[in-house]
């Protein structure tokens, strides 16, 4: 069985960095990193082909902001690794395009699940902890912050290892052998 | 002496599943829950009503917003095991029904903890970490972040075991023989 | 080389209070406590007093809001061990006192992460996680959990051991023989 990480971590822990550290530590030639991130104005799309350039020509970029498990399925078998960052953002999209409707928000996260749990290559999956801070007022937010509580749970519970960042330290919490 | 585990996680992070399934895993007949919210509306009553349901009928339910240390020590010596969800929100409550005064929830916290150091039966408390985000600018937010991080330090220090739960995964982060 | 810890947790996590522990349990009679806030108003003078009057005798207390790594630099020479409390108001007056201007915040931290790389004496440094609750709506505060990240990644890797706080629990993360 392919290999499956997911890395949990607040805002600026360090977690996209990690992923592609191990990401580069890993063997294979064909490395695909699948952004959720869709650019929204010049500033951010900047943003992004700097990441990109950063990453180097050893890995292809995907943006799948939204059919993220098919965007796995369909071009995961043909990859050596696969990193997704983030979930967060995936959330956030999904929540957006399906208008908040739980029931398509939580099949596609079946969706995810079902591909972690029969992986077509080894993943790393970034997610942001978004539920540690005090309830927010807005009521969007709250909804954001259980639907990325859910996703988190249902993520790190398919996936074989799980790692929570915290000032760049990696601290596995769950692990393959385990 | 009994033993007594203190669960503490973000919002969305598993905690009460975990206390509930450490509970359900455990010895005994007479098992009981203490929830600290009271529902305010239907849509709360049924929310409740449904996860009481949930838990199965081998859990007793008993609410206990404010009086929480007068009721373990009532009814924990009759229990085999209790499962407090959670102190966050007692905090709240004792805030608002005390309008904020120190001394009055320092002593409800203070009660608390007596109760911990010399447990009637096996318990389990969850609680939430609060204080990870940004600093609220709402006074009320800033402290009730404070209270609920003076309850957790105190509740963790009484408490033999305590889990840190990120993402659905249990931490293990104070060990009994420790 | 002398120790250096960092010490990273959310609000009213017990960061302060453990670091003074730590300090307590080490040798050396000149022990100078390094504090970034620099008090406002009357209530927070009397606050810091009090704090001061707590830690008792054998320390000797310095304000340095903004030239923290040069105070190391001057004073760390002839200090048995230094405590600073903490990066994460450092990071807020270097915002304000610079306007946001990132090039004066990264040379700050730079010059922080050369005193840590090199410490003149023992070192044990708070620091807050800030970014693991929702997205701040408040641009400023978008940009300060950036900061305090960014430098809690760069101070963690400096240092020989990370410390993540919850709940009162020291739970070591980096671990000065790994």
């Amino acid at each position: 069985m392919h290999a499956t990480t997911l890395i949990v971590g607040g805002c600026r822990s360090g977690k996209s960095r990690h992923a592609l550290e191990l990401g580069d530590a890993m063997m294979g030639r064909s490395k695909l990193f699948v952004a959720t991130c869709v650019p929204q104005d010049q500033e951010m799309r900047e943003r992004v082909d700097r990441h990109k350039e950063e990453r180097g020509s050893h890995w292809q970029t995907l943006e799948a902001p939204l059919d993220l498990p098919d965007a796995l399925s369909r071009h995961g078998p043909k990859a050596d690794l696969v990193v997704v960052d983030c979930l967060t953002l995936w959330i956030s999209n999904l929540m957006l395009a399906h208008a908040g409707d739980a029931h398509a928000i939580d099949w596609h996260i079946d969706q995810l699940c079902a591909v972690l749990n029969r992986p077509p290559c080894p993943m790393i999956l970034v997610t942001n902890e978004v539920g540690a801070g005090i309830v927010p007022e807005n009521r969007l937010a709250r909804h954001f912050r259980d639907w990325v509580g859910r996703a988190n749970q249902r993520a790190a519970a398919a996936c074989r290892q799980v790692i929570w960042m915290v000032a760049g330290i990696a601290v596995p919490i769950k692990k393959a052998d385990s």
